[in-house]
């Protein structure tokens, strides 16, 4: 491998942004660049004509394209913002389209993986896996907003090729949209996220599936059912694509959390059948408990008070 | 028995309502029923001075007592809000205070066990077990809101020994606090329940300890925890002893539910470890086809369109 090539552009302010996929993510990065005025210039890049001309409409970005060569040709920065596998997909055709020093970022869901191809572009590209904590159940470009990324945790897994100041223009873009970057190892995050996003994920999947039959078996079911279930089981929604490429790059890691958590369900329901109150009692309010710990904690974690901006 | 004595009172407009428990579900039934101007005069009875004090400062009852004998000597209407064991517990003192033609409600959360204990009252008490769908994760007189129950589904079990006047008077009160209606028998409604709310509360339980126990051994976790988690959670955070009434009054459709849904996390766990990606594809369709599903019925049901007041 060659010496690595130095940055094209070390300041943000004065950077040239390729976003490459102008979904939620994508999108919203996008209008959130543009919004706070944190880089010279946004292309985006689209696979259809209908979103690239819809972004240019929104104001989300000053040009586009569905032309992936001709959008991060010229790009100081690129970031890919597209289901996992889709990443891992365009990675290898990227790498050579790139002009030397540019940084590359991808906001996939998993970082294992990403991380792995990463390792293996050439070596005039400064690469960066990354993962803003920031989905709703909703998909698309209209449901992008600039707002997306306020107040949230943008994780940052650089690999071992990654140049500090790579790295530190990763970070300057992360707070530029109003969040936190966080850097962590791929497979720590893959571990947590395993946990935190991807079990409930699942846990609302088979919640849903759960009520669905009952409410086909008695159509009262839908009458019955409140603001409780509707919150649990939000998260079935999600874009099916994107969530199946989750689970298929992270597979031991959520094979871990859901047998954890089914072993935890087998043993509330023996004490249910056992009518064993006390222990049942404790089990209640140990996760009250951690639930109430887990939200203050995160109430008060840098990540829910950054300030609205502070791109550098 | 003797035979059944007239309703002391026909028309909620001119009806006195003992609201006994000033909790949430209380405090808020007080405060619909003062703020609509729905009844002709509202008693709260708490077991606290303090609680009954602070009900009468809010303006959510007319007067207010921390005894039941005087709070509900004089009611046409007395609505029992507690916990469901504390009704068991309750109901077989209350019965004989009871004027005779008065008609007795309670809110609690399972039926099948209160329709038994008010199978039992005395013949002049005309009984009906009740339970609006308007839980929040928060509990006691400060959470409690005059709007807690508009557009929400107000379950009512009639026993066979209700008198049709009695469930109309029931129907009557319902709709004057914004709710709707929906007669159903107490095994039917605790079968349902046991589905679209005790499952999602022990889902969300399991994931708070799985989440508590992975963010104890890695505090990162805490940054890493988004709106997914947040909502998918956010059950485990209710108020254990009313839960624990639930599940102690309800155990074997729990059980069930929990069984069920255990049975389709070990099936995704089993895809996942296999890579059977077509399989699981399958499942993550159905879940998000049947959870929009659920959500558009739920809207279009009638219950989602109730107009603020209907009161008769």
């Amino acid at each position: 491998m060659s010496a690595p090539a130095s940055l094209r552009c070390r300041a943000l302010a004065t950077a040239r942004v390729a976003v490459v996929g102008l979904g939620l993510m994508g999108g919203s990065l996008a209008a959130a660049l543009k919004a706070r005025g944190a880089c010279a210039h946004v292309i985006g890049v689209a696979r259809r004509l209908a979103v690239a001309s819809r972004a240019l409409a929104l104001g989300y970005v000053d040009e586009a394209t569905t032309d992936l060569a001709r959008g991060v040709a010229s790009a100081d920065i690129v970031i890919l913002a597209a289901p996992v596998r889709a990443i891992l997909q365009v990675l290898p055709d990227v790498g050579p389209l790139l002009a030397p020093g540019t940084l590359l970022l991808d906001l996939g869901s998993t970082k294992a993986r990403i991380a792995e191809a990463m390792a293996a572009l050439p070596g005039h590209v400064h690469a960066c896996p990354a993962h803003p904590i920031c989905g709703k159940e909703t998909s698309g470009l209209e449901a992008a907003e600039a707002t997306l990324y306020e107040g949230r945790t943008f994780a940052l897994c650089p690999l071992a090729r990654t140049p500090p100041e790579a790295l530190a223009l990763a970070e300057a873009l992360a707070r530029a949209v109003g969040a936190r970057p966080l850097r962590l190892d791929p497979a720590r995050h893959d571990r947590l996220l395993a946990v935190s996003s991807h079990l409930p994920y699942l846990l609302a999947v088979a919640l849903a599936a759960e009520a669905g039959e009952a409410g086909q078996e008695d159509s009262l079911l839908v009458d019955l059912a409140a603001g409780g279930y509707r919150d649990t089981s939000r998260l079935a929604a999600s874009s099916v694509p994107m969530m199946l490429d989750v689970l298929m790059t992270n597979p031991a890691a959520i094979a871990r959390a859901l047998a954890g958590c089914r072993a935890r369900l087998a043993e509330l329901e023996a004490l249910l059948e056992g009518g064993d109150e006390a222990a049942l009692r404790a089990s209640l309010e140990a996760a009250a408990a951690l639930r109430r710990d887990l939200a203050r904690r995160s109430q008060a974690s840098p990540a829910g008070r950054t300030p609205p901006c502070t791109s550098q």
